[in-house]
């Protein structure tokens, strides 16, 4: 493909805010076959619109199931949006020429979010539909807090409520995201708490106990489902997520064009796959349309919870506890606890199934990468670009680097495109312990995965 | 002036990297009278190069003495501001909407470097002419962080060793600092450290000594003094350190013109003075030459280290020790221990002469106001903008949204642009303390400030 390298001096491709996309585009559109339904856990039966309509605004239970291809996005949501987008594209030259390689690195850099990662992209989005729909607040769940941040940033902005169980072992470690999100005006509490009867419940068998992402879910699914006056939002997983989060490839293939290139590879991290499908979908589009088949398009999962490259495609619940519907996806079993890595965004048993669908069917490849020579590529990116990469991202980084230089052995000239999604300004004790030489690997628990899918419910896909 | 007001609905201007300027103004070129000159401590005579050639390049040195009006940018500088330079300008369109004011309100946005703050804009500058001259390791002190992280970043670009002597309380208090500049490869000490004879001093009177900007500045200065491969780098104060910042301003008119706008104010918050020089002086010199005669430009100080509008315009120590030149500047004498402000960057006893001599000309005002009342406008900024600002930075939308509300009484639509010097993301402890009502206000310390004025050194201008 991309045979036109263009080698003029430029580092940035900048876009003015008429260019932030006026679509997003939806991938179930381009899909060979639907993607698979997700089930009613008691009945075992698809679930329609009503029974997601305590937890969701309808125009968000729509988007969910919708096969347009393209989705206005409304002014409301672009007009905030461009406090921070277009968001840069960046050619990584002084990396480039750290590494040696004849390869041309670009990056998407989403961390120019006040919030500092990608994931405001969709917060705005939902916090917006549930305005239009009268609601007047909003509880969900974070763990090491980039979606708290985002969610209720969003929420200031459009002046609702904003209730955050945040993993208690996280609300002590990482006091800074817990201020943010209250300084955005959002209520924050630790989780397990006093607020919701699952947390009472949690905290009477155990005062002590530490909280965790699953019992988090439980709490602001309660919290929503309990008041008329709260919607339930998630930040990563569901498809509509996904789909808020592809104005970052659709503006990077702008300024791709800008650059007079088109990319050979496209990278990202992915946990629950929002970023990753936020950059990549776009591309994949033209894989799918046949416009374009040599593209690579490569999800980096880390090796200590990695759910594409270990999980099984099966149906499976999105929560720890296994409160929410089912969905077909490859997953390492809910009941699966990840090794406490650094990169908290990635500690997720499942995957976004559109990711799933993809991966299922050749269209993308995906990779696991271990912790340690992660946070190796992270430090190089810094003292090169400049930017100190969340743990996330610098999963990313790690394989846009080795593949670098299988291009400088090869002598290829090959164009390198991935999401940079966040900036690791909360994450700097992960690069203390990495500089102290104090950060480990997890090995691939495989009897533990082994152990935790063994606990996947029965169903008949 | 302004009376073209652009009612667009644009919000953020941004300009191409070929943009950046090409050429620092330098004030002194189009000062009436110049600069009165910098002495020596021990012969009260002015100093000449020679004396500070131990410590600092020759290019630097010229470009402190020059009355050159341009001074070229050479491409290896421009080379690496391209990474987050041009900064945007937004106009804050959201938070003149939650002030119901007919003001038009700008910010330049200096949180996107690496750094969060303007402070590599000089970092960049200096390392660059440190290696032009040979120069392979570089010795500075650090109060707060922000000073210390750019020039970190800036000698790991330019493959120079830093060694930052970081003053032990923030040392202690603020780990993410520290680790920020060793991620980008720099030794970081705690001071007063054992390192120096100077810190080996003040150590063995106190072993607990918390340290002070002034020891740690005495700890830098003499690991450069006595090393043939280290040269001393300073952050703020200095006319070329103002003169490398003046890139923020040159931008600013660009990006006012793209919003077919005037300036009829000009704020930014002052501690040593670079970043408020560093928006203001290339409008400053449309006053200076007559262009623009009614073009308000405010300076703002925190009320518990009010130095240009308390202290006394006279020679005094740039330290506290008093071991530095003498340089004419408004001070609240070197001995002068400010509160423990948040704003770490804002507790300098002195300012930077070239601001004095524009202050003292009845160039600019200046105004100073309370820690309390600036974190209430910080949270109103995030809440309505987003970026949650760093807390010296907070200081000079205090004043923005005074005057934008001066404009909703009097009916005025007026433009004014401030300078967002940074971001607040390692500054949450500070958020904390106000949500909670913790904050103080320091009483203007009316005997403290004449006690230490006493210890003012007796030099005839």
């Amino acid at each position: 493909m991309a045979a036109k390298a263009s080698d003029t001096q430029r580092t940035k491709f900048v876009l003015d805010e008429k260019d932030i996309p006026s679509k997003w585009y939806n991938i179930q559109a381009d899909l060979k076959t639907p993607a698979p339904p997700v089930l009613h856990p008691g009945t075992g039966q698809p679930i329609g619109p009503q029974d997601l309509a305590p937890l969701f605004p309808m125009e968000l239970i729509k988007q969910e199931v919708s096969r347009e291809r393209w989705i206005a996005i409304p002014d409301g949501i672009r007009d905030v949006l461009r406090l921070w987008r277009p968001s840069p594209l960046y050619r990584a030259r002084r990396l480039e020429r750290a590494l040696g390689t004849p390869a041309r690195i670009y990056y998407k850099y989403e961390g120019v979010s006040p919030a500092g990662s990608h994931k405001p992209n969709t917060a705005v989005a939902q916090v917006y539909y549930n305005k239009q729909e009268k609601v007047t607040r909003i509880s969900t769940e974070t763990g090491a807090g980039q979606w708290g941040s985002a969610l209720a940033m969003a929420c200031s902005f459009f002046g609702l409520q904003c209730k955050v169980y945040m993993v208690k072992v996280s609300y002590q470690q990482k006091p800074y995201r817990r201020i943010m999100m209250e300084t955005w005006g959002a209520q924050v509490v630790a989780s397990p708490s006093p607020d919701t009867q699952a947390g009472k419940k949690v905290l009477q068998q155990d005062p002590n106990s530490p909280g965790s992402l699953g019992i988090a879910i439980s709490e602001a699914v309660e919290d929503a489902a309990t008041r008329e006056d709260t919607k339930y939002s998630l930040g990563s997983v569901l498809n509509h997520v996904l789909m808020h989060q592809t104005v970052i490839g659709l503006e990077a293939k702008k300024q791709l064009e800008k650059a007079d290139d088109e990319a050979d590879i496209v990278i990202g991290c992915a946990g629950g796959g929002s970023n990753f499908a936020g950059l990549s979908f776009p591309f994949a589009a033209d894989k799918l349309t046949g416009k374009q088949k040599k593209l690579r398009i490569i999800a980096v999962e880390p090796s200590a919870c990695p759910s594409l490259t270990k999980g099984k495609y099966v149906y499976d619940f999105g929560d720890a506890v296994g409160l929410t519907p089912l969905v077909k996806m490859h997953t390492l079993g809910h009941a699966f606890v990840p090794a406490p890595l650094h990169a908290g965004g990635l500690r997720y048993h499942g995957m976004a199934p559109l990711v799933c669908k993809l991966y299922d069917e050749g269209v993308i490849e995906a990779v696991a990468v271990s912790q340690v020579s992660t946070f190796q590529t992270a430090v190089q990116f810094a003292r090169t670009e400049g930017i100190i990469p969340a743990p996330e991202s610098a999963h990313a980084i790690r394989v846009v680097i080795d593949e670098a230089l299988r291009c400088k052995r090869d002598g290829k000239r090959q164009a390198i495109l991935f999401n940079l999604s966040g900036h690791g300004h909360f994450d700097l004790g992960a690069y203390e312990a990495f500089l102290a030489g104090k950060l480990q690997d997890y090995e691939y628990p495989a009897e533990k995965i082994a152990e935790a899918l063994r606990g996947v419910p029965k169903v008949k896909a």
